[in-house]
């Protein structure tokens, strides 16, 4: 059985869930109804995460408090923005997404995020984190400019508060003024445990000197105080921890000009229905800091919240994982970890960053024996990136690991301070591509595209795990900005050097000889590319595949000579077609005046954005994978 | 004569300044020299600034600032990050480019930012704003790792604060605790008035309902001092401002784990020489709060700090604006800006955001018609794009005016929160192209690159001031995410019509025909371009311009159709060449293979960082001017 919180007795009861087509519903039960339902949720999102993955400890980490805000607000008028989304299972459950919830993630199923398309109670998309309290501003002010009444409510971890985009929603909602209600979900992590200033005084762990500093404040000041002053200031002197509890987070916010009210119980419905509706009254921002537990009534996820923080299948009575077809290769990630530990450990000047994902882009390794070297800065890509910039200036090394979707948010400080300057930073881009079930928020189809026209910076794609550790000493032998780009998932098992030779810049390999055609490919498209053209020599179609491993510079020369070599040349990538590697090659042809009598066909992400599904049904979609790439060959030679 | 603080006395000493090469040489004035120097520095800047333009009002309010700070601290090892670097000037007076100070701006001249590439004493190059604490934390973790003893110094702007880039720098670097200095230069003014909750806790205008609270507070705990508890709640409750006192701007920054120092006053060196020297002791991060005045020492620049922000030629004795020929047509801004104005007057779901740049962008006239529906969100871009969608899911539609160089700050913004959605933002990018003496930082060279793989966009550029209006008014014809792209300067003084109207999406048009050579254009470049084709008549080159207007989606129809008819094609434009204009042009025509027997050439901006000169010099430079189309015609053709 399910480890959940259900009692025998609720067990009893026939179950509230189903009968839950939209918020009134909710707000239609009896107060001794809501546990019941709190258990249903759970056990629902356990039972559909087990079996298809997902984001399972922060959805069960805010139960209660989406069942105590659709009690206290109306979300038939009221606005939510639930930032990041990857807590909104409890909220898609509630809002007539109960019968579909088993196609959570899957192609043509429901999203895993909040998506405006998908449903009129998901008011904001998300996916990145940290955007709910601009977009609730936004809304906010939109009401007041028709006169409506309505509240407007932002839902944000704070692991989210750490990125910048959070506090300029913060100072620019408390500048303005507007009634708006931001619920702080405080449960001291983000992805993994929580870094930063901010997150020790959130949660009162206030340091000693500021403790010290404060208390010789308040001494000072009660000094002044008429005749009782000597005698006070002696009593602040000595008073020990009470004042520690005078100076809460509520300060912070209070200097943003938001009225704080909190901690509150993020686990206790009844208390927060009441708190929420008190400060409805409010007319001006508000924050409200509710404490919860990642994972809570799941013993696995409490315990381990990183683990089951997004989680593939696993067994719901243990939280082991569920073993599936294909495990046991080791993922381009963990490829990309243990090479990096392995070249820190000569090259002592090479340091690893990422934000907020140590265990996500496999640096925790890393974390363990470098630690000196290590640093993971929070949810923040831009500070990532430019504090990389600062640590180039001194002759480090730094290693940025960020997901490719999650670069984007860094894409000024990739050009203004590092290549710019010609830094020697490094850029490992896990997730470059498609990434399956978290969809159109989660690819990484724009990489290609967005840093290719940054002069200075070298781009390059791995075909296969051994090529991405080559790729990687590589980088480091180089001096300058240097990108790696490589897909979720595990490689094809090729075997890795223990010294991967550094690969010439700018030259690519024949990985396949064939006379009739020539594939240009690169990246996780280059195996299927050499698969594709071993099965159409069956139909005596002898295809050629040129595995590029440069988007930038591009392998001039030998694609020079391939062109004149060739008449039909199909370009295979993972990536946005618009500006994107075979955008590339087509610049280089048409360039170089070697395009005439050769016709190029290029495939790859097309002009639109792409939803959720598995990696492969949706390179099968998109006609990427080896059956769309025979086809495309079929085309070109017929 | 210059209105500077310079008495008779100050004249009558030989100068300090020509002999000045580097930082030791400030050290080793007397203490009564530097009041000379300051005014020298002053002299030297409004010189040179009202002959050349350039950043007057920041430079003037630190020149104090930079003294104190030369004095303190010893940056041949000490290192110091300026943010922006707008207010640089009176730093590179004193590190040894006195004597090319005539050169500031000036093509082939010094940069008007710090560069690494141009001293050794500057220590990170800067251009966009709030990189500073981020890079100097780089720095200061590099020492600590190397084990050396040196400073670091961030000296950053109040309005830099508002950006969400140095909220993650300052939450970071107080996380790590690591000796830094982080000095705030607060003149209470970003470019413009500054904005946001923070600024008026700086300015220790705390609101009424704040300080009501903190005085709830204080009282609720002294009510729990033995004996003298009640007495004293009433006095507290009695109390009035003395409290605003207790509360300081410290506090906020306390709560970054920052020792807070301040504020103190910016002008007075000997006071800051005192201050430095002291926190130089302290062991972790320090936050110095110096209080200066924007434009001080030029009462001109004192009293309207925004015009001179950053200002062009003006008489020195009066602040006046110098004519210069060519001026009279408005700018591309000014064209914009009273637009937009026309457009709200009969569409009141429009709205205007800016990035703290009201003057800049042109949309000050829409602040003054329609302040309710103008937002100047501060210094943060990517808020600007984010709200801006929260607006537009409420049936708003909002203008966003950032110029292409800040709106890759916003990049992931428009992909995630805009794009993705299909939301009604419009974008009005201005400074798109070379943007002349600011040089690399400051070019809007990869804005078509960036933009134009985003799904859902369309992406615009205007020939001309006429062609900018009828842009603006298919984007509000248009629902969804629309972008218009324009330069910086005036336009060729086309007639604006009274009612401007929409072009069809996806079409342009012949501006002069011609059946030898065609070339495509759009832009800034079309006017070149069909000049160019023009004088080559004459030579018996017959050329025709194409003006595609649109970016995204390309005119496909008629350029399919042209392909046909012409056997040499150049593509003009002003942006990166990789992945831009052209280079979606040669996707287009290969993808529908109409390139088979047509020769192709593309000019546009190369793969490499544009340094600074008017946009007059680097056009020619990079052959994209009349001259330079010529010549790549007559290569085509020849």
């Amino acid at each position: 059985m399910v480890r959940t919180l259900m009692s025998k007795d609720e067990k009893k009861r026939s179950p509230l869930l189903p009968g839950i087509e939209g918020p009134r519903d909710v707000q239609r039960l009896e107060p001794d109804e809501l546990q019941a339902l709190a258990a249903e949720l759970r056990e629902t999102i356990i039972g559909q995460v087990s079996g298809g993955g997902g984001h399972l400890a922060p959805s069960l980490g805010v139960v209660e408090l989406t069942l105590a805000l659709f009690r206290a607000f109306d979300f038939e008028r009221d606005k939510i923005v639930w930032d990041v989304g990857h807590q909104a299972y409890a909220h898609k459950l509630l809002t007539g997404r109960y019968s579909e919830f088993d196609t959570l993630r899957k192609k043509d199923g429901i999203s895993g995020f909040p998506r405006m398309a998908e449903s009129p109670y998901d008011h904001f998309g998300v996916g990145h984190s940290s955007t709910s309290i601009s977009a609730a501003l936004g809304m906010a002010m939109a009401r007041d400019l028709k006169g409506e009444k309505h509240e407007v409510v932002s839902v944000i971890g704070d692991g989210s508060m750490t990125a910048g985009l959070a506090y300029e929603g913060l100072n620019q909602a408390g500048g303005m003024g507007r009634k708006m209600i931001v619920v702080l979900n405080d449960n001291e992590m983000s992805i993994s445990k929580n870094v930063g200033a901010l997150s020790s005084f959130l949660s009162r762990k206030l340091s000693a000197p500021l403790l010290q500093r404060l208390k010789g404040e308040v001494e000072n000041w009660v000094r002044g105080v008429p005749k009782l002053g000597e005698e006070l200031a002696m009593y602040v002197k000595r008073s020990g921890d009470s004042l520690k509890t005078f100076f809460t987070p509520g300060m912070l916010f209070e200097a943003f000009q938001f009225t704080y009210v909190g901690p509150i119980n993020g686990h206790d419905v009844g208390e927060m229905v009441k708190v929420f509706e008190q400060i409805k009254k409010i007319d001006k921002p508000v924050l409200v800091h509710v404490l919860t537990k990642k994972g809570k009534g799941y013993e696995p996820a409490e315990n381990n919240p990183t683990y089951f923080h997004g989680v593939g299948r696993f067994e719901p009575e243990t939280g082991l994982a569920r073993k599936f077809t294909g495990a046991g290769l080791p993922s381009y990630t963990e490829i990309f970890g243990s090479t990096l530990c392995k070249l820190a450990e000569k090259d002592r000047k090479i340091m690893a960053i990422t934000a907020a994902m140590p265990e996500g882009t496999g640096t925790d390794c890393f974390r363990s024996n470098y630690p000196e070297r290590f640093v993971d800065v929070g949810i923040c890509e831009q500070h990532a990136v430019t504090f990389a910039a600062g640590l180039a200036t001194q002759g480090y090394r730094p290693a940025v690991a960020i997901y490719s979707t999650f670069l984007q948010r860094s894409y000024d400080q990739v050009v203004h301070d590092v290549c710019l300057q010609n830094l020697d930073v490094k850029f490992f881009i896990d997730r470059g591509g498609l990434v399956g079930e978290d969809g159109a928020t989660h690819h990484g189809a724009f990489d290609m595209s967005y840093l290719r026209h940054i002069p200075n910076l070298v781009l390059m794609a791995p075909k296969d795990e051994a090529e991405l550790a080559r790729m990687m000493t590589t980088a480091f032998a180089l001096h300058g900005p240097v990108a790696v780009r490589y897909p979720r998932g595990t490689g094809v098992g090729a075997d890795v050097d223990e010294n991967p030779k550094p690969i010439e810049v700018g030259t690519g390999e024949m990985v396949h000889e064939g006379k009739d055609v020539l594939i240009v490919s690169v990246g996780s498209r280059v195996y299927p590319a050499k698969e594709a053209s071993m099965e159409l020599e069956e139909e005596g179609i002898d295809a050629a595949v040129f595995n590029a491993r440069f988007i930038k510079p591009l392998p001039q020369k030998q694609l020079l000579e391939l062109a004149e070599n060739y008449d039909r040349i199909l370009v295979v990538e993972e990536n946005a077609m618009a500006g994107g590697f075979g955008s590339a090659v087509l610049e280089l042809l048409v360039d170089s005046e070697k395009l005439n009598g050769t016709t190029v066909k290029r495939i790859g992400i097309p002009d639109e954005f792409v939803e959720h599904g598995t990696q492969k049904e949706l390179r099968s979609m998109l006609g990427i994978d080896k059956d769309g790439i025979k086809n495309a060959i079929r085309e070109l030679v017929s």
